[in-house]
Formats: structure tokens, sequence, C-alpha cells
């Protein structure tokens, strides 16, 4: 339980979001897309500024013996506020889901009956170093009526308190609250367990970040939350797979990002098709480390892959997020369910077939946020599938599974219209 | 965290649901009415067996000092085990949602997307010692393809023994996997703490019972669950409100049923009118006990209201649950507005007003599960709004919200079908 001296200033910001949050939930889409192209406008004409302070948070970043890649994520250039610009306008010109009557009928007794989407209210962003995440999350928040509390990392301090401002400017400039933007500027342990603690503030909270935050959010969060979850993503070639097109989308699931949640990290082989298929695999993978079961080993090595060692459990249960692959030979289409169904984290599972029967098996049985025949799991994407922009890519399976664009950040409100009627 | 002497048989019990859930992940619609049909059958012709095990739960709940109200919740007759017995027909009826296409788009690579819905996998009901709940919950589970775990209390055990072996039966006799359902034998507190933490077996737990039982989830649940909350209701009576409509609607929002979560607690009249239409309330309202504010309180006292008390903050805030409405006159929309906000505890809000604007603003700016214009209270329930059946309200606003049917016992999973697509 965090202490009053912490929780209690997060409890006044949260209140201020919480009030902003009723005048943001009642105004205009034309309000909340001008204060989204104002902070634009605000992040490109104090760009020199955000460098600066950007700046001073790699300097302490640095002298606090930052790795390499935690320095990039950290680091902003003049092509990076470019960028976070053009997301805000991005989201701008995207349809408000606000207002959408999602359905609706009317009762023999004359109750008319409709199901309008309407804002979350307070929606909560813990998230690690990247300083974009306070314009991009804060953004798609706003956009869809929400106030939104940002509680991002100490490294990141200096860039975010210049973001939030300017979004907070764009919203003032456009006649709504500043206040719907509320940077958490405690950025100690005890203020992220007590962010993650402010029940009846914040309607939803979205962690973006590491397997660590997700394990804290499990430990202390009693607000809300959607979890964007690992991806232990499987790619299996069936026997009646193309095989230059289930090539092409191995080599593509694998390593055309293998750092990102949505790349494969294990290939499941159907044994009719392993002879042909693993030796091509042995040639197009050879950057990539192979760690290959008892049947496809010998293959795998025999066509020359110089980098193999031996799968067990753990190999098929691990997100390597990187160039590694677990490799293995099933015996059909059901022994490969069955191994999605126990090593899965049920993010996103393909199938390469051209057996219609086999596709559809496969879509109906695989338990998974997201499924796809004959396609790269590197689709598995709000913007790749259309929705414009994401905030996460959810793995469980209330309120919001896969990818999650602007109407997972709204809830449904019933509305019953009579005259009169009561309930005998 | 519970000894593996509970945990274990509990663990043993979910993953033989797990499996079953797949299974009833893939059958038909045909299939699921079928064991629903048949298990209403075996209630029907097991009715004598299970008034004779009801009879057990009923002496030892009396044998250990139970009140009339819990005794009369824990006893089934003929006419209830019936109505069971018809409420699985009538699920049985229903439109299935597995399997329905949500939406669906065709992305410019052409990959062809689609929404669908799908079983959520296992859902957990913890409940309090209503026996028909069994039925009512499983069948609901059953009929949306979920297995369904089924955790009732110590009291109303040898009731839920038979109700559970009947469901199983139903699904042995189409086909299906008796492990579906699983009834929980270990009615301990230690058991149901096991229960809130079946992690990767509950993928949704939905407690049936009073405030204790969700207090005891908020603190122990590890696993996703939906809350069906408390109801603190309000009408707000408009000036422009016709008046014997107005009445209408308080009297049968807070006396049709007044023990229920969607019966009102607080009436709120509007200044201009509270001098013509208290004095009528004080007549019908005669056998309610009135929590008066100081600008109420002398106009029910001059028109001879006899149960009369003064109002507070805490008052405002109860959830009476019997025959006991708080009281306040209000300055205008905006002040009922704010007072419901401040109050409400986000379940269902009336406005009574011929005013179309000040409807649209109450709709709009009031945040709860359901806003009703000009109707009681009392329709915000999953028969009377058309699903059905429901298996909750929830005041919550992640996943379901309001009135949950068999859609909310559903997920959506997405569908991505290619012809070779790779990401570039």
């Amino acid at each position: 339980m965090p202490s009053d001296s912490v929780a209690a200033p997060l409890l006044a910001l949260g209140e201020r979001a919480k009030s902003a949050s009723r005048v943001l939930a009642s105004s205009s889409t034309a309000q909340r897309n001008a204060a989204l192209l104002a902070a634009a406008e605000g992040l490109d004409s104090c760009r020199d500024e955000l460098l600066a302070a950007n700046g001073e948070d790699l300097a302490r970043a640095t002298a606090e013996g930052a790795d390499g890649t935690s320095l990039d994520r950290l680091r902003l250039d003049a092509k990076r506020v470019a960028s976070m610009a053009q997301g805000l306008r991005n989201v701008a010109a995207l349809a408000d889901p606000v207002g959408e009557v999602a359905d609706g009928w009317v009762r023999p007794n004359g109750l008319a009956v409709r199901r309008t989407r309407v804002p979350l209210g307070v929606v909560g962003i813990i998230y690690e170093n990247r300083p974009n995440v306070t314009s991009d999350a804060g953004g798609l928040c706003l956009k869809s009526g929400n106030a939104v509390m940002l509680r991002g990392s100490s490294s990141a301090i200096s860039s975010n308190l210049v973001v939030a401002r300017v979004l907070r400017e764009g919203l003032a400039s456009a006649g709504l609250p500043a206040d719907a933007v509320a940077l958490v500027e405690d950025t100690s342990r005890a203020s992220a367990v007590a962010f993650m603690q402010l029940e009846g503030i914040i309607d939803c909270l979205i962690p973006r970040g590491g397997p660590s935050l997700i394990a804290s959010i499990a430990e202390h969060a009693t607000v809300p939350y959607v979890l964007d979850g690992a991806g232990n993503c499987h790619v299996y070639v069936d026997a009646s797979a193309d095989l230059d097109m289930a090539e092409a989308i191995v080599v593509n699931a694998k390593t055309q990002r293998p750092g990102v949640c949505n790349a494969a990290e294990t290939l499941l082989v159907h044994e009719a098709v392993a002879d042909a298929f693993l030796p091509r695999l042995a040639v197009s993978l050879a950057e990539v480390a192979l760690v290959a079961d008892e049947r496809s080993h010998p293959m795998l090595l025999a066509a020359g892959h110089g980098n193999l060692s031996p799968a067990d459990d753990e190999a098929f249960a691990t997100e390597f997020l990187g160039l590694t692959l677990a490799v293995g030979v099933v015996d059909d289409l059901g022994s490969a369910i069955d191994h999605i169904a126990r090593y899965s984290s049920g993010h996103s599972e393909a199938i390469v077939t051209s057996d219609v029967a086999a596709a559809d098996r496969f879509v109906k049985e695989v338990d998974a946020a997201a499924v796809l025949v004959n396609a790269s799991t590197r689709f598995i994407d709000g913007e790749e599938l259309g929705l414009g922009a994401e905030i996460g890519i959810s793995t469980q399976k209330l309120h919001a599974r896969g990818p999650m664009g602007l109407t997972q950040l709204t809830t449904l409100k019933w509305i019953v219209t009579g005259n009169g009627q009561v309930r005998t």
C-alpha cells in the first residue's frame, strides 16, 4: 500500500482528470480533432525545446549506464518528432467511434433500446522509456473522448513533460480542459503501484512495456486493465501447402522484425512435406538459430544448417524475440493444433495450406486472438489490419482481443426511451 | 495462497473442463441445444430426487440457524424445478451467438479480415445458495459454447450435485463431454479463493452474490472477471415532466421489487415542480420510509408523510434494497446530473421529462451502464430488454456493461485470410 504522501497527489491529479473526462465525453469530434491538430503543430514548433529536454534524459540515462537498446528507445531526433506530430494528425483523421449506435431495437411494450459507444472515462497508460508513447497513446485516448493519465518512466521524464504540456496546450486552444491530459511527475516505484490502484479514477489501465511491467500489473493493479501480452506465435506448414508460399511466409514471420510480439517463434511442419520443406529453410534461414525437435534436427543438419540445437519443452514455450526459431515436425493437422494449444500465448497463429477443410479446422480449433491462413503473422497489427492506429494488442479474451484501436477505448451505454412504461 | 491439497483437485477438475471446452467450441448449435433439452427433461424426471436432496440442504441450513430469507433462496419446490427446466428450454430456443461474423473487410493487399464470435472457453461461476443458478448459469454457458465451472455454497451442495449431474448427463446424451460442466464439491472458503486463482483455466469469472462475495473477488481473484455490481439508481423528475407519468415511474421503480439492483434508491425533483409533485408522492409512497434533504423534508412533512428522516451524504450513497427512498430537490438538470455523478454506482439512471433537449443532455452526460428516459429503472434486465436471458448485470465498463446475455459470454477471434501475403 503506497503511503499517503505518494497517493494523495496522484489522487488529486486523477480527480482533475476525472472531472475533465466528463467534459471530453460531451465534446464534439471537431473540438477533439482541433485539439489534436493544435498539439501536432505544437510538437513541430517546440521541436528544439523537446530535443533539448530529450538530451537531458539521454545524458542522465547514459550517466546511469543505460544500454544501447534502451538509449535508442529513449532517443528523439527531428525525424522522430515529426513522426509523433504526424501520428497525431493521422489520429485526427480517423473516424470517431463515440456516439456510434452499436445496435438497437424496439420492445413489444414500445421501449426503444439502443446501445451507443461512449468513452471509457479516464484511461491510464503506464509505460517504459519511449517518449513517443506519450503523444501516440495520449492522442488515441483524446480522440476517443477519454481523459488520459500518463505514467512514463523516470528516464524519459524531461521529454514527457514537454510532450504532455503540448497536448494540454492543444486541448486548451480547442476550448477543452487541459486536465484531460495528466502526466504523473513522480516516477518512483511507489507511485507506479499507487497509479495501478487509483480505484474510482482509472476506468481502464493499459500497460505498454515488457514482462516485468505486466507482472507488476497482475500483482498490484486493483483498477480494471487490458494487457498487451506476449506473442509465442506459430506457423504451421500443412501437407498441402504451396512450399514457395510457405517459405516466404516463414522467412517473413521470423526475420522481418524479430523483436516484436507478432514475429513467429515456432515452425511446425507436417511430416509429409518435412523432407521437401526443411532443407529449403535450412538455406533461407541460414542466419537464424534453429532449435529443432528430434525429427527435424537430422533433416536440418543434413541440409547443412550451421546453427542447430535440440528443442525441449522450454524452447517451444519461449518467445525468443530474436533470430531464433523452434522447429518441430508433426504427424498431422490435429497434432499441430494440439501443440499450439499447449504452447501458444494466444496471440497470432498461422497455417499455410491449400486445403480449405484444413484451413477451416485450424481457424475453428486454434484458440488465439488472431488466426491467419496463408499470410505472415506480422500482419496482426492495428495499422496493417486497417484500424488506423493501435494502442496495443490484447491477448486476453475480455473487452478487447487482438489489435486495439479507437473502438476498444470506448464502452457501450444502454439508452432506453419510453413514454411512461412501468414494469408489471 | 490456498494449500496444494485444496488447489490440486480444483486444478485437475479445471483441466478436464478446459479440455472439454475445446470440444464445446467446435460443437454445433444443434448438439448444444440437444444437451440443454435433455437436461431439461432430466430435471423434470428426477424432480423427486432433487427435492429430496434439497430437503437435506434445508434441514442442514435450518440446523445451522439460517434465517427465513436464506432458507427461501435455498428452497426448491415442484414449481421452481419446473421453472429451472423451462429456463433451459428457453435458452435452447435463443439464437446462438457463436460463429457470428461481427465485422469484416478486405485490405488493399488482398487480405480478408473477419472478426468472429467464439466462446470464452471456461466460465467460472461463484454463487451463493440459490440452486437454480446451477442450471440457469450452466445453461447459458453451454449454449454459448463454453465449459462451466460451478462453485456454489456449502448450504446448497446436495441440490447442486443433482443439478450438475443432470447437466452432465444432458451433455453426454448429446455426444458432448460431460466434463464441460464441473461442480466444485469442496465448498470450503480456501477452495473459493483457489477457484478465483485458477489462472490459465478460468477465462472469465462471474460472481453471483452480495457485497461480501464481490469484495472477496476484488481481493483474491487473479483470473479475469466481470462484476455484477450494486445499483444505487436514481429517478430524476425534470421541470417539464408529466407528473402522472413521473409518479407512476417513481412508485414502480421503488416498490415493484425493492430488493433488486435495478430498483430506485434516490428520487431527485426539479425545484420548479417539487411543490406540486412531492405532496402526491407523500401519499403514493405512504408505505415507504423517505429520507429527505432539507428542501424536500418540509414539503413531505406538510403533506402528512408519516415516516420521514433527514438525508445526509451517507443516505444518498446507500443502496437500501428495501422500502426506503432518499429524496432531494435540485436547482436544475445540471445539479441532478452532478448529484448522480457523485453518488451513482453506474447501474441505471432515469429521467422523466417532456423536454427533448433535457433528455438528450441527461442521456449524454450521465455515466452509467443504462440511462432511461420516461421509463422505470426496473426495465434494466436482460429479459426485459430482449436478451432472452441474462447471466448478470455489469456495472463495469470493460467487456460487458449492463445486462449480460449470451453474446457477453463470447469473445472475438480475428481471422485473416490471404494468398501468400508477407509484410514489407
